[in-house]
C-alpha cells in the first residue's frame, strides 16, 4: 500500500482517506516538421509542459458494508470528476457499485495511470478511452483470489450531453482468471466486451465525439491517426482479449481489441489495435498483481530512496510494441506501430518519475504529411514525468 | 446527524470536518415529443444520466467563536462555488456570516438538497432559485430553540458581471416561528421577503439573466414555462408565506410566492407559483425539524439498512403539488400544474435513493407544442437518485 | 503559525495539513464615468462583490525528506491550479522542487497574498505576474537563517498551449540577503532576475497574451494602462531591486522593476516600474519575517480579537506609492501613479479584514479617457476584503 492516511471514527464504523495525485509532465517531439495532409497547413506537435494530472479525492467506508469514492481531476486547469461512487459489499464476493465508473472492459484500462509502466496507454486505448472510459452506471462485481466478473449498464458521461436528444448508453463485462498467481509467478487470461449506442442524433456517445484517434501525447494535438467524426454512427462494440505473465523481476502483458461500428445509412466498420509490453525490474522487485481485480497495482520499491543509506529506490525498464489500423471500407483514418521504452525510477511507494520514448513508424494514411510530403513517419516523442500519488 | 469524521487539535480551538456529496442522478420522459412553438425546431427532453452534484467541503470552527464553510461543486463537470463563509457566534443568539451564501428566502430554497423529500425543487422555484439563491453578502441572524430571523445584504455572485457595469445587490429576510415544536408534534408558520436590484444595464440580476423558467429536470432543456429574457428587468421583489406541520410519521408543508418585477420601460409584472407536499414515513419515524433554522433536516432511519439483521432502514412517500403563472401583462411565460411522486429509501445516515415521478399538466402558453399541435400537456418525468451526504 | 491541523501517521512519516483560503471582496470605485479612447465606447469599472479567491490545499510530507502541495483556486467559479508541486530536501540547505510553482522573482510576487498588507500587489505587478507568475518548473533553492537563494527553469502553464507550435519557456533566479534579522530588526536587501521566451508563434508566453497592463481592481475591467497584444514578442527580461526594513512596528519596502522585451520585426521595448509601502501595526505587534525565504508573514496579532476579555486582535495602517510606465518606442500602453492606503484588522491567526482605497492618478496616455474628454485621472477604488486563511 502506498503511504497516505486513513482516519477512522471510534467506533471504526466511518473512515475516510484523503487522497491526491500529481502527474508533472514535460515532452519533447523530433521529426515533427508537418503539414495537414487535407489544407497543407502546418501541423508541427505542441512540446512544451503540462499538469497532465492534478487530483484530489476523498474515500473511505461507512456502516461496514458501504464505501465511497469521490475524485476529482483539475489537470489543465479544467474540471474531470472521476471516480464519483459508492459501493455496497453485499459478500465477500458481491460487491454493487453506483455512480461514475470505468467500464469494465480492457486491463490496461482499468489499471491505473499511477500504476502503468508508460507516460500513456498504448495504441489499444484509441479504441477503448474514446467511448468505454467513465460513464455513470451500475456495475455488479464478483471475485474470488485468483478471478473476478465485473458487468455493468452504463448511461452516458457526468453532464448533460444537451444535444437536444437523449442520451446514449451501454454495458460492458469484463472477466480475468490467473491460474497461477503466487508471489511473483502469474499467468493471467482475461477477456472482455462492451457495447454503446450514440444518443439519438448519432453524434455522441459517451460525451465524446463519435471519432477514433491517438495522440501522440496528451497536450500535442497531434493525431497520426484519425477517423475524423463518423456521420450517422449508432453502436459500437468492444471485443478485447488479455493476456499476462510474470516470473520475478520480469513481466509481460498483452492485449488484442477490435472495434465494431454500425452506422445509420453505411456498412458496419470494424478498427484492430493491440499492443505486446515487457517489464524488467532492474533492482529485481517484482511487480504487484491483484487477482480480485485482474490489473497489475504500482511497483513498491525494496528500500525506498535515501541518500545516506545509499538506497536508490527501485529501477524498472519497460518495453512496449503497439499497432493501431483505423482503416476500414469508406473510412480511412489510417494506421501507425509504435515503439515505447521505458525508464521508471520508483523513489517510494508515493513518487516516481518516469523518463519515457516512443517511436510512431510506418504510420499510412493519416491525416498529416511531411511538410516535403510523404508519410508522417518516424516521429519521435520524448516525455518525463515527476509522479506524485497520495 | 450524519456520519462523518470530526478532527479536532488538542486544545479543543480548532476543528475540521470533511465532507463530501454525491447525487447521481437517472432520468426518463414520456410523451415528450414537443417541438418549439415559435419555429416549430424539435424540442425533445434530453434523458440519460448526470452527476447533478458532486461536492467536497472543508468545515470547521477556530478561536470558539469563529467557524466556517469552503464548499464547492464540480456536479456536470463545471465549478459552482456553494457555501464559502466565515460566521462569527457573536452570542448564543446571534450569528453575523460573510461571503457566499443563500439569500434568507424560501423554506424550500433554505432546507438543503441533501434533505428535501423530492428530486428537484418544486414550481416555485423557478421565481426564488434564479435570483435569490447564493450570493455574496453579509447575514446577520439572531434565533432561539423555536423561532428564527434572518436578514442580510447581497452584493452579486461570485465571480465579475464582467457586463461593463456596476453589478446589482439586494437584500433578504426570513422569519419563523414554530408554536407547536416537540419531538413528532410540529406547528411552523414562516415569511420572508427579498428584493433584487439588476446590474446597471438591467441585463443581469445575481449573475443570472432576467428571466423565469423551470426545467423539468435538471438536465432536460426542457422548458414547459419561460418568460424568456425580460427587457428593461430593474428589479424583483419576492414575497413568500410558508405553512409545515407534523403528527409522528406525516408531515405538510406549503408555501406561496409572489415575484413582482419593474422593469424600465414597461408596466410592473407579478407571478405566483405555490406548492403543498406531504409526507408520510412508512416506516414510522418522525422527519427531523430544527427551530433555530425554520427547516427540515434529513430524516434518519430508526434502524440502518443491514441484511444479516434483516433491517431495511427507512422509507418514505412524499406527494406534491404546486403551480406555476408566468403570465402578466404583455409577458407571457405561460404556466402549468405538476405532480410529484416519491418513493425515498434512507438506507442509512449517509446514504438514500430517491425513486421520483412527476406529471406536469395544465400546462398552457409555453415556449413549447406538441409535435402535432396543441398544449405541451402531461409531460411524464421520472427520475432516480442515488444520494451520498458525508 | 496560522492555526489549523496536522495530522501525522503513528511513525511521522507521513503527515498532511487540509488547508483552505477565502477572499471575499466588495469593490466600489469613483470618479469612473470613462470612456474607450479609440472608439467612445462607455468603459466603467465594474464594481461589485466578488470571491476573488477560494481554495483548498493539500499539503504535507513523507519519507522524511519529501513534502507535497497540491492546491487549487475556484474563486470567480474557474479553476486556477496554484502550487502543485513536490520538494525534495536533500540537506537543511538545499531543496528541490518538482511542479507548477511560482517563479523566483520579486519579493512581492514571492509572498502570499494572505500576507500582503493590501487588497491586490503594486503596479510593479503589471510586469511581474503576466509571464513571471506560477509555470510548470524544477527549482533549486539554497538558504541560510538570513539569506536565499532560489532559482529555476520553467515550462509554460499547467494546460497545453494549444496554439500549435511550441511552448515557450524562461528561468528565474533571486537572492536575497539580510544583514540585520533580529526580533523586530530588519534590514533586507534583494534582486532577481527573469527571462522568458514566448511560444514559436510568438503569440503566449506562459498561458498569456503578450501584453502588459494592470486592472484596478481584479474584477473591474477597467485598465488605466494597457500595451495591448505586443506583435512580434519573441522574449522578456525582468530585474527587480529589493528593499525592506522593520523597526519594531514599523516597516518599509521597495522594489524597482524593469521588463525588457525583444520583438521580431521591431526595436526594443523597456517598461518601469517601482513601489513604497510602509506599514505601521497600530497594536504595537511587528511584523514576521523570515530569512530563508526573503520574505514577510502574515501578521499575527498578540491578542485574538475577543469581546469578553475587551480583545480587538490587532490593527495595521500601510501606505504605498506606486508607479507604473507603459510607454517606449512605438507602444504607448500609458502611465499612471497610485496611491494606497489600508487599514487591515487580523482578528486571529485565521481571520483578517482588509479596508483599502486606493487613488489613481498622473494616469496619461492610457486606453481609456473620460467621457467628457481628458485624460483617465484620479479614478478611486475602494475595496473591502474578508479573508480566512487555513
Amino acid at each position: 500500500e502506498k503511504k497516505g492516511l486513513v482516519v477512522t471514527s471510534a467506533n471504526n464504523d466511518f473512515s475516510m482517506n484523503i487522497g491526491g495525485r500529481i502527474h508533472a509532465d514535460s515532452t519533447t517531439h523530433l521529426n515533427d516538421d508537418l503539414q495537414k495532409r487535407s489544407s497543407g497547413d502546418p501541423a508541427e506537435a505542441v512540446s512544451g509542459t503540462e499538469l497532465r494530472r492534478a487530483r484530489l479525492a476523498l474515500r473511505g467506508s461507512f456502516n461496514r458494508d458501504f464505501s465511497y469514492n469521490i475524485e476529482a481531476d483539475w489537470g489543465g486547469n479544467s474540471v474531470s470528476l472521476k471516480d464519483v461512487l459508492v459501493t455496497y459489499q453485499a459478500s465477500p464476493q458481491l460487491e454493487i457499485t453506483v455512480g461514475n465508473q470505468k467500464h469494465s472492459v480492457s486491463m490496461e484500462v482499468e489499471e491505473s495511470s499511477n500504476d502503468i509502466m508508460f507516460n500513456e496507454r498504448s495504441l489499444l486505448s484509441a479504441l477503448t478511452l474514446p467511448h468505454f472510459d467513465r460513464a455513470m452506471g451500475l456495475n455488479i462485481k464478483t471475485m474470488g483470489d485468483n478471478w473476478s466478473l465485473k458487468g455493468g449498464i452504463y448511461g452516458d458521461a457526468v453532464s448533460s450531453s444537451g444535444d437536444g436528444a437523449d442520451e446514449g448508453g451501454g454495458f460492458g463485462v469484463r472477466g480475468s482468471f490467473a491460474p497461477i498467481n503466487e508471489s511473483g509467478k502469474l499467468i493471467h487470461l482475461g477477456a472482455s466486451y462492451g457495447l454503446r449506442k450514440a444518443n439519438d442524433n448519432n453524434s455522441l456517445s459517451n460525451g465524446k465525439t463519435p471519432r477514433l484517434r491517438y495522440e501522440t501525447t496528451n497536450m500535442s494535438d497531434l493525431y497520426l491517426s484519425d477517423t475524423g467524426s463518423i456521420a450517422g454512427f449508432e453502436e459500437i462494440q468492444l471485443t478485447g482479449l488479455e493476456f499476462a505473465a510474470m516470473r520475478g523481476r520480469f513481466s509481460a502483458q498483452a492485449e488484442l481489441g477490435q472495434a465494431s461500428i454500425k452506422r445509420d445509412g453505411g456498412s458496419d466498420l470494424s478498427f484492430n489495435a493491440h499492443y505486446l509490453q515487457l517489464g524488467w525490474t532492474l533492482t529485481g522487485e517484482a511487480r504487484n498483481y491483484r487477482g480480485s481485480d485482474g490489473e497489475f497495482k504500482m511497483l513498491k520499491p525494496r528500500n525506498d530512496f535515501d541518500l545516506a543509506q545509499n538506497h536508490w529506490g527501485a529501477w524498472e525498464l519497460a518495453l512496449r510494441l503497439d499497432e493501431l489500423d483505423l482503416h476500414d471500407g469508406d473510412i480511412d483514418g489510417g494506421s501507425q506501430q509504435r515503439f515505447s521504452l521505458n525508464l521508471n525510477w520508483y523513489l517510494n511507494a508515493n513518487l516516481r518519475i518516469l523518463f519515457g520514448y516512443s517511436r510512431a513508424y510506418d504510420v499510412e494514411s493519416g491525416p498529416v504529411i511531411q511538410q516535403g510530403g510523404g508519410e508522417a513517419d518516424n516521429v519521435d516523442i520524448f516525455s518525463l514525468r515527476t509522479q506524485l500519488a497520495l
